[in-house]
Parts: structure tokens; C-alpha cells; sequence
């Protein structure tokens, strides 16, 4: 059965997705594969890419520069949104993975293609996000996951790359699994598996060790106007750039980095890594300025669907009606985040160091024990008899 | 009106609480005033305490040692709650108010007293925990509280406690507002009501600054049963020693402060410090642990529950059946949190670089990508054909 | 101490709002009383209350006909939250509140007043709703509230308005306590105390007890765009015109009575009857239809959001950040809406029997058992082994 | 491949099941298959269901009577947790189902079965309900699910039956798919797929249309201990006796219908129709209850709880550490859960008319307005100033 006749490839220059190629062209009977490179800030040259792709028999090969669409309309609204999947997690892998997949679509559009590929395996989140995301933004395109049925491993893959004129890997491969863009670098598998032993010093690449880290803490100061980062140490700078300065400081410093269990969407605990310095530090001042930009009350509920939005994330949900709507609560909220917040970086440590709001709720007014107090005292007496009244009377029922 | 006859008063030795004792007696007519003080841990000597009271005219002065149930009975259960109210502070002051106000109506009881008393004024958080624990505990006891309608300023206290033989404070009274017990330190008021400045390094007593920590890192690895911490570096501890040497571990090494804006109960936003070492080191290890050791929808749930459970606590509603409802939920929870956590202090960071369960749901054939790999991969597409059906059949009806 | 010189009164006509003019004047100083009065569907003629104002001594007496934005500003935004509180009542008083205190602050600000008065007495919940409405939109105002303060009896009260000019109530006085718009009828007190005896039948007035009800059924079309209700029958409607014809139907038909047990602000539990027909059958016809339009992960994060949205607005916190950012996600939901719904009145019940969405997401050819099938059977396996693993892996844990 | 060679099969007599039996042994090599029939309440006769498995090649067939750990074990419970799918469905299939896998293992264990069997399709939620509580209680066992996988039509399967020995069912089928138990009846597909089609009255079969009940009202007192439903009319019932009698009663009177559009776990939106008279009047009596019984706040918290509860239930998730923690949770509150409740029937409505609890929460003499009044009135002041504070901070920085 021919499951599709043009398909684009989701195409990073690697075995797994090289392989794809002659195996939808040889085995699925695929007449024409494209392949689609992004540039998502991880930092390889894609014109070599794109000549890998023609020799292993793609019909075209396209690359394209999606940084600042990955920072704009997919970083910041996670940063409004303090997105920390299981608390911990900024989601930068998961949030490349949706734009990604829009612009596959567009793509297969413009070349009239009618199916889209991916070179994800079985088990893993990113084939979750991709399949969903091409689903919703285009339900009539057949998606094609060859990685996911063939069966090889890893030693018949690259045997059957070899045999369509896709050269082995030269140098010996890592042990692990990485995905790496702008906003972070996932690590996972190999010695990582076991839960007990920590990560072995080689598997981080973007930020320093907090022992290695520089003798002098750096203070930084991050400005943010509706929940958006706009400025770093009083410089107005563009999010892409801004995003770029944060790694670096933060990365430099010895913050950034996780290693967390947490529960993949196919229903697996599983171990990571990740190094995301720049997303953390910012999303760690935006929430200090919620608090004094916020009510408790909206706090309290904004916590909660933060957690639902960051899952729905994680999950793959971008495109739909629960994510649009989480985005109604937390767009309003964010009209009254603007300020700055003072934070000190020092050997794996990141301290708030001062926080100021245009129109913050922090009333010094009220909040002193100084002379200036304009808090009426004697409501208390009143405050504390009826907050207290349900439980009074229940304990007056179970003596 | 004279509101009691026979009143026991919660009493620190300090100013405040030291007028109390004459304020109640000569403005408010109580007949008797029995001082009564705990030793939470805060490390005062409490013989000097108990000839204060007397001095100042109480009729009798009782001391007690309430480390123990400190944490046994509220620490222990904060820990198995991850009780940090607003994600930040865990609740050490507030878990001590439900105690003393316990034995005070025990005390009161014992006595034959018809009121019980306390020091704090109009603005803050203990005076509704105090107020509502008493209330819950002791409906019908009288709750007297001078320095909430005195309406004296500081220097008017100090000039009435004088006229009636309470020597005025020797040295320059300090500018801060402290608390302090076995679980933690709290400190407001003077110059942090400015939240843009940085606390004065005279705030913080507990805890060595980062810079100020030895250059060398430390590794401690925490067991706990059935959610509770009981063993430290493989040696198994009571709770109440295991704590102690968890704020020596985590202070001396830059760990465990906190520098907030925080709701208070009374609708103010306020600025908080807090030296936390040991709750703060034991939460982050017990969170770990329950990473591997519980279902990711129970987690989902209990972060939610443990939330409101933070907020009870905090509110002063310790006493009280929702309470006793999340406690239901968090208890079964944990009897599944059974293991041991591996962390690195250093400089002011707090890593955990291990995590070990027993009978915990991290499962290695089902995480890893090597060979003993015992998921079906087969059954992903259909887990995401349904998994996005819904999605997919809006995205239909919304081109 | 004068509280204010010039003051606006919400009037309603009866003996204390009455009565609260004088004592404004005579015991508080105050200097001018303005009456207002509004028109709030509730069918009492307004002039002769404007009457009733200046005899009692009002420097002026204003009427005012809210009845289109209670509705259109209100009301639509409760259909479209399902807003009902502690899940059974469609706050018909509640909504009203906010709405008047916004205009006893628009009269204060164009006559140039410093303080705005209520009748409300200090244990309902009126009285937390206007205060907080006109605290929320001006500060400034002094909130004068004698009837909270006065301690006088009924009958003191009706003594002081006679030496006031102000006649006894003719008749003898209701036992009940009564609030009525076009939005509903609210009964309380009186032989409604004793929550285990039912309500007498004189209790109510918009609504047919079911037995008295005509013996044939009728059936009701409802229309909704973007969440609100806009034809009835396939007429359309403006909706002050579709509530009211709401009202008549379901309340003849003998739909709409609530007798309930509530939870009041100030934390005591109340007996409440309500008479909301048309927002009753209104809310029941638009939760039918978003069965069909919205996805069921919406639908539970809606239906917690609802809860909260009912609360807020029973609460009096109609103007404030957290109800501003409910909106958000409630409107955002409110765009899919679409469709009609039938339902069928008979003798106190009032049954769904046909839901049609422009644009639903019911699809037929996913939902039959019939040969149009379109849904992918096998993938059902895939879906039930990735669904079930985590708690397969738990219960393989716990033999 | 032979999946297993001793198949417990869930038999119910029909023709799919019954097929199930050839289909097992001949295409799938199983060597034998013994078929287990459940009585839970449903009313048919099961001796000649036995026989009727015999005759279809069943080497044996077991009849067990379920109904009592259906009710004590499921429905209890259900009712504690006010259980409501989508707050309208009683879950009286959903409850079923775990009890009959559970009874399978059972049975597969003591006859040392290698599998077991059950007839649903790909796109119930039946399929998964069985599959992930097999799952859940013994791991090891295959689940074999040949409808699910058959791909024959309605009439090839009867055709195939025919072929060996089941005889074409006599009647015309009927064209909607029913299930039954003690708990209610569920009724879909056929012409029930159109949702704006009213259903047609031979759906209904335990409940009397509004229009055919009687003319005379009934009223009904329901007592409770714990949250459990204990007496009807003042008689102490065992709970399965309770339940028939409370669907007789409620039945006859026209109320237990439900007609709605419910989300599947598949992820597909589906019209159904149940009749569950007495689940229905048990959980509303239930609630009413809960209102004088349990604090607000522990309400609010219970009805999100619960809605997850019902979620769980209904996607088979009963064996679970949710599931577990959540009735950790709502046990607690039970306790409280005491008294008696009266309602009135009458032609399809259900009226409560009266509550009373032991120990419950309603305080006339806090509620009452008249002289018996116990509130301080007072405290209103007071407690308006705290609880509007943070929204007035709020409304002085956005004038």
C-alpha cells in the first residue's frame, strides 16, 4: 500500500532521520521525500545538512531559520505562563516541537505534498507532540513514522544506511539521546538510566558545574513589560537576544541545570537531563514579579492552570481549545505584570535580590510596622471572628 | 466589663508580652495572670523567662518543652505535604501557632481559667492562628489581646511597662521583627519594607551567605518511610535530631533563605525573610522521592491539595475538617514514599544527584532504549490516534 | 465626628432604607441624603417610592431603569460562566449588586458627594457586596451603613421613622425577608429557619407550585450565539425580552424553585428559597449545548473555573483582577457556542430533548455503531496499553 | 500464535459473547474456553444463559450472584462521592465492570487460567474499563478481545454463529445497544445517534415516562449514617434492598432519566440515555446532606474531587493510587455525613423538602434573624475591611 506519493521529512542530519529516506522511498514506496532542516538556535550549519539529505535521495532539501518565531510565539507566552512541567521542566524541547510541525505543514502545502514524515520512535514524547500537531493543523495529511515500525536497531539501521549510500558514523556514539535548540539541550539514556547515579560530568555542554563556576557572583536585572522579558541589566534588548545573554550568564554561572524523574506522556517514568539556564532564570524573575504584580486569589488559581498549561505542553496539545483558552485566563492576568526584578547568579545559585512593580500591589502603607501604618488594626478582631465562624462552629459540633 | 477573671498568657520574655501581664490586670481586671512559655526550640533559657513573668507580676509562670510534638505532630506532616505556602515558605512559625495555643487552653483547663491571652497585634498572621486554634479548641474561653486595642506605640509600651517595674530593653532594640524556632527563623519589618533592597547581612542568623560557605561541597543522602524523614548519611534518627543537624548541614552551607513578598491572611502584601535550612532541604528530598515513587496523576492532584493545605496552615485553620479531609488524601498518598535521596549542598545550591524507592514506579525494562526495553511500540500510534481524537475533531470544525 | 456631608442613599422604599434618612442626618450629621432608587425589573412603580424618599427628608430622589445592563452586563456573563452558586443558585441578587453600587458611585461622583449608604444589616450578604463594589471603584467614599450600627429592633426601628414623619408599615409585616428582579426572587427568615419544614406555599410568587401546573407539556427552543441566549422559539430576541418570556414560561410550568441550605459570606449556613425560573431554564439549555461544542478537557477545567466565578460573584468580588482574568478563559470558550437546544417543560420538570451546534463537535460518523464508522478500532489496543501503564507498573508494585 | 490456552470468558448470553466462544477456539487455538456470568441485578434468568454457553462449546460455564459487592462495594461508595460522570451519569455501568474483572481473575486463578476474554468492541468504554482492571489486578494474565478485533459485521458474526451451533437470535434486533444492572440501565446507538431526535419511549424500560406517572405525589425520607444510605420512610434497610426499592419509587414517579452527549475515553462524543431512578435519588438526598453537614470550604474542595473521582471510574481506572487517595479524602469527610433527608416525587421532578443532620453545621442561632441572634454583628465591619483589601489595593492602582 502506497501511504503517501510526496512526503516532507522532518530532517536533522542524523542516521535515524537519513535513513528515513531511502527506507519511505525503497519500503513504503514513497516517490518524492523533501526533507525540512530548522535552524532553532542549536548551532550546527545546515547547508552540509541539506547536502546530506540530497545524497541519501531526497528530491529537495530545505532550511530555514525559525529562531525568532521559537522565541516569540512560543518561549514567551511559556514564560508568562511560568510553564514548569512537573514544577521542573521549562519545556524546550516541547515547545519547538509545535512550530516545527506548523511549518512542515506549510511546507507540504506549498509543494502539494500529501503526507509529512518524522524519524521519532515509539516511545518517546516528541512523536506525541508531532503526530498531534500535524493532526490538528492538518487532519487530511498522512503522517509517516518509519522509525517508529521498522524494528531495526540501532546496528541494522546504520547497516541499511550504509547499503543506500548513507556513511556510517565516524566517531563512536554518544551514549545518549540530546535534542538541543535556543531554549535548552535534553539529555537522556545511557548511564542516565539508573536513577541513583549521578550524571557523569560529560553530558552537559551549555552551562558550567557550580564548582567550576566563577569565584565572583553577578548581579542581573531583568525588565518585563505584560509578563514579557524586554531588558537585561537596564539594555532594551530584543527576546531573541535577550534569550541569548540569559543562557550565557546563567549558563556560565553554574544555573540551569535539572535531573528529574518525570512521567513521559506514554505513561513511563523516565530520567533526564536538561541544561534550559536562560529559560530558568527568567521564568524564575517573572514569577518574583507576579508576586508583587498579582492578588494571592489570582496566584492561587494562576498556579494551578499553570501546571494544566504546562502539561497540555509536555503532551503535545498546543493546537487546541484547552491551551487557547488557558491562554484567556493568562493573557489577562499578564496586562499588570511590569517591572523589574534584581537577581544574583553565584555558583550554581540564583537569588532574588529586589523586585519593583509599576503599579504593584505591594502597598508600603499598609504593609509597615512603621509610624506611616494605614491598616485599619481594630478590623481584625472583626476579620478573625467571622474567617473563623464555619470552623468554630464545626469544632463546637465535635467536641 | 471585665472580660476574664483568670487569664493564661502565651509569653516570650520580650516587652510586649512582659505589659501584657500589667495591662491586663490594671486596665482589664483580671484577677490573675498565668504566664506560660514554650521551648520550641528557639534556644532562649527559659528559668531567666519564668522570673520575667513573675516579676511583672503574673501569678505563676510555667515553662514546657514542646520540641517534640513541634515536630512530630506539625513538622513531620508539612514535610509529607510539601507544605510551602505560596511555593516558597514552609510554614515554620505558622506550624508552631496550633501547638502553644493547644497547651495554652490545656493549661487553662488544668487552671480553671476563664481567658487566654497573647501578645500580638492587628496586622500579622499570628494573631488569627492564635485566635482561631483557640477558638476551635475552646469555644467558650475568652481571647484577650492587649496589644491589638492598646493603641501604644513602641515607646509608650516601654514607658508603661516601666511604671510598673518592667526595666526598659538595654540595648538599641533592633529594627527587625524576628521569630524563631527549631524549624526556622522569620524576620520583617526596619529597612526590608523596602523589597527593591537587598536584606543587610544582619538579617540572617541560621545560615551562612553562599559566599561565606567552605569551598567544599557536601553530600547527604536522606531515607525516609512512609514519607517521613528518618535516617540522615545512613544513620537512622529521631525526628527531632535529624532536623537539628539537617539546619547545621544546610545553614552552614549557604542553604535555606528566603526572601519573599508574601500574602498575609489580612489581605496585605509584605516582605519576608525566612532562614529555613532543614524543612526546606527535607521537603526538596522528599519531593524527589516521591518523583519516583508516586503515579503522575496522584502528583497532579497532590500538588493542587498540597497547595490548599499550604494555605490552611498558613491561614491559621490547622483545627478544622477540610484539614483533616487533604490530610486523608496526603496520608494515603505516602504510604508509598518509602526510600532514600541523595543531595549535594554547596555554596548556597542544593542538587539531588540520586533517588532510590523501594517498590517505586520508576521501571528500568520500560524506561530504558537498550535491549531489555519491555514497552510495546506498536502501541503508540493507536495511544495518539486516540490521545488527539478530540483534538483533531476540533481542529476540524475550526480551519 | 461627621462621616460625611453629602451622601447617596440606595433606596428601595421599605422602612429601614426609609428610616436611614433621618438617622443620616439627625444622628450621623450628615448634612444632605440623596436617594436613589433603581429599576431593576422588580415591577414596583417608582414614583411614589421617589416620594416616599423626599418626605423622609432626601434632598433629592433619583430613579434610574437598569434593567438592560443588569441584563446584558450581568446576567449574560452568569449564563455564559453557568454561573451557580455551591451548584444551585444562579445569583440572581448577587448580580444585581455590583451593578447598582456602580451607580451609586457614578451619582456620587456627578453630585459632587463624599460618602455612598446602604440599609444592609451586618449579617448578610448584600452588605460584603456593596461594600467591596464601592470600595473596589472608589476608594475615596465614605460607606456609611447605619442599619449595621443602629442596634434599634424592628420595632425601634419603625418608632424612630415615625418620630420622623415616616409612616408604620399598614399591613401587618411578612414574616419572610425579600429580594426581587427581573433576574429572580430571593426569600429568607421566618418559618424558613427550620430547615426540615417545607416551605408554605405563600413563600412563593413568580413561580407555580408542579401540582398546580397545566397538565400539558410544552416544549422550548433556545437559540445561543457565542454563549448567549438570543431567539426563543426560533424568535429572536433581545435579551431583557427573552428573559422575561423565560421567566413567564418555566415559572408556569413550575420550574425554577430552589430551597436550599447556603453558605453565607460571613460563614454562617442559611435556609434560602429562590424563584429563578428564566435563569435557571437559561443555564440548563446553555450547559446542554456546550456538551455538544466544547471538548470534555475544557469542560472539566470550565467546571471547576465556574465554581470559582459563582463564588466570586456571591462574594461581592464582582470588580477585581481574578474575576477579570475567569473572563479571560470563559470567553475564550464562549466563541464556540453555537447552536440550539429544546427542551420540555411539565409540571416542575424540565428535560433536554434535542442539542444542534453549528460547528459542534459531536461527529456523527466517530459516533456510530452503524457502517459509516470512521473510527479506527485497532487503534483502541494501542490506546488502553499506553492509558493503563502507569497504573499497570503501580499495581505490579503493590501484589 | 496461541495466546492462551485456558480463557476465562465475561459471558452474557448474547449472540457476540456467545460467538466469542467458537472464535476463541478455532481461529485463535485457545483449547479452552469457560465462560462466567454474573447476576448483578439485571433480572435474567442465568441457568439457561449456562446452558446456552455449553451448547457453544464452553468446556464449563460458572453463575455467580455479584449484586451484594456490586451495591456494598461500588455503589456505596459512589454515592459518598456524589459520583456524576460529566455531573449528570451515575456511573451504574462503569461501577460494574471492575467487580466483574475482578471476579474473572478470580476465577482464572482458581481454575489456573492462562487468560481471559472478554466480547466488547474498539470503541466502548467497556473495552477499557476490563482491560485496565485485569491489568491492574494481575498483570501476567492475557486479555483476549476478539470483537475487537474480528472485523466481522453484525451479520457475518451471526452467520458465523450459525456455523457453529448458535442459533440467529429469533426476535429482530433491536437497534440500540443496552447494558443493565441492579444500578440502572444504559441505552445507545440506533436512531439515539441524532442528539436533536427526542428519544423514542420504547428506550425506557425502568422508569415511567413524566406524563404516565401518578397524579399524586410521594414523598420519601431517606436516612444516612456515615454518607451511607441507611433507611427509606424511617425503616432500616440492607443497601441492596434500599437501592430496589428507592428505583422502584423513583422510577414510577418519572424521575431517572437521563439523556445526554457524554465524551468517551475514546476521545469520541456520544449520545446516551440511562435510566438510574434510584442512583439519582440517593446522590441528590446525598447532597442535600452534604449542604447541612460539611464546611464550605470542605464542599468546595469535594465537588473538584469528586468530579476527578467520577472521571476515574468511568475510564476504568478503579484499581489505582488515585483512586485510592482520593476516597482517602472523601472517607474523612463521611464521617460527618449523618441525618435524614426528605424529597418529593412527582412527575419526573424530585423535590427536597426537608434536612436534618445529627451534628450538622446549621446553627439557627447564628443563622436566624430574629431574637435568638448570636452573631456579632459587629464584626461585619471588620471583616469586609480585610476580605476587600487586596481588591482595593488593586482598584487604587487601575483607576
Amino acid at each position: 500500500m502506497v501511504r503517501a506519493h510526496r512526503v516532507v521529512l522532518a530532517y536533522s542530519g542524523g542516521v535515524d532521520t537519513s535513513v528515513c529516506i531511502p527506507y519511505l522511498r525503497q519500503e513504503w514506496g514513497v516517490e518524492e521525500v523533501i526533507a525540512f532542516a530548522a535552524d532553532l538556535g542549536q548551532g550546527d550549519e545546515l547547508e552540509p545538512i541539506r547536502q546530506k539529505a540530497l545524497r541519501a535521495g531526497a528530491s529537495q532539501a530545505l532550511v530555514e531559520d525559525l529562531v525568532a518565531p521559537l522565541v516569540t510565539e512560543f518561549a514567551l507566552p511559556a514564560i508568562r505562563a511560568n510553564g514548569l512541567y512537573q514544577g521542573r521542566y521549562p519545556l524546550s524541547t516541547a515547545l519547538a516541537r509545535p512550530l516545527i510541525a506548523r511549518r512542515l505543514v506549510k511546507v507540504a502545502r506549498t509543494l502539494g505534498a500529501d503526507g509529512v514524515a518524522h524519524g521519532c520512535t515509539g516511545k518517546g514524547n516528541d512523536q506525541v507532540r508531532f503526530d498531534l500537531a500535524i493532526a490538528a493543523l492538518a487532519p487530511d495529511l498522512a503522517i509517516l513514522t518509519p522509525a517508529r515500525e521498522w524494528g531495526m536497531s540501532r546496528e541494522d539501521t546504520i547497516a541499511y544506511g550504509e547499503r543506500h549510500g548513507i556513511p556510517a558514523p565516524v566517531s563512536k556514539s554518544s551514549p545518549y539521546s540530546i535534542d538541543l535548540n535556543l531554549l535548552g539541550r535534553s539529555i537522556e539514556a545511557g548511564p542516565l538510566e539508573d536513577p541513583w547515579r549521578e550524571p557523569p560530568a560529560d553530558v552537559y555542554d551549555l552551562t558550567r558545574g557550580p564548582e567550576a563556576a566563577p569565584d565572583e557572583a553577578v548581579v542581573v536585572e531583568i525588565g518585563f513589560a505584560q509578563g514579557n522579558p524586554v531588558s537585561l541589566n537596564g539594555q532594551a534588548l530584543d527576546p531573541v537576544a535577550l534569550i541569548r545573554q540569559a543562557n550565557v550568564l546563567a549558563g556560565s554561572h553554574g544555573y540551569g541545570r535539572i535531573d528529574m524523574i518525570e512521567d513521559r506522556v506514554v505513561g513511563i517514568k523516565s530520567r533526564e537531563i536538561y541544561e534550559t539556564p536562560g529559560m530558568l532564570l527568567l521564568i524564575r524573575a517573572h514569577q518574583e514579579l507576579e508576586s508583587v504584580c498579582l492578588a494571592a486569589d489570582v496566584m492561587a488559581i494562576k498556579r494551578q492552570l499553570e501546571q494544566r498549561w504546562a502539561e497540555l505542553v509536555y503532551q503535545g496539545l498546543w493546537f487546541g481549545p484547552l491551551k487557547q483558552a488557558l491562554d484567556g485566563f493568562l493573557d489577562t492576568t499578564q496586562k499588570d505584570v511590569n517591572g523589574r526584578v534584581r537577581l544574583r547568579l553565584y555558583k550554581g545559585s540564583c537569588t532574588v535580590i529586589g523586585r519593583e512593580a509599576s503599579h504593584g500591589l505591594y502597598a508600603m502603607d499598609l504593609a509597615t510596622y512603621g509610624r506611616e501604618d494605614q491598616f485599619d488594626h481594630r478590623a481584625a478582631a472583626g476579620f478573625i471572628y467571622v474567617w473563623g465562624l464555619a470552623n468554630r462552629v464545626w469544632a463546637s459540633r465535635h467536641p
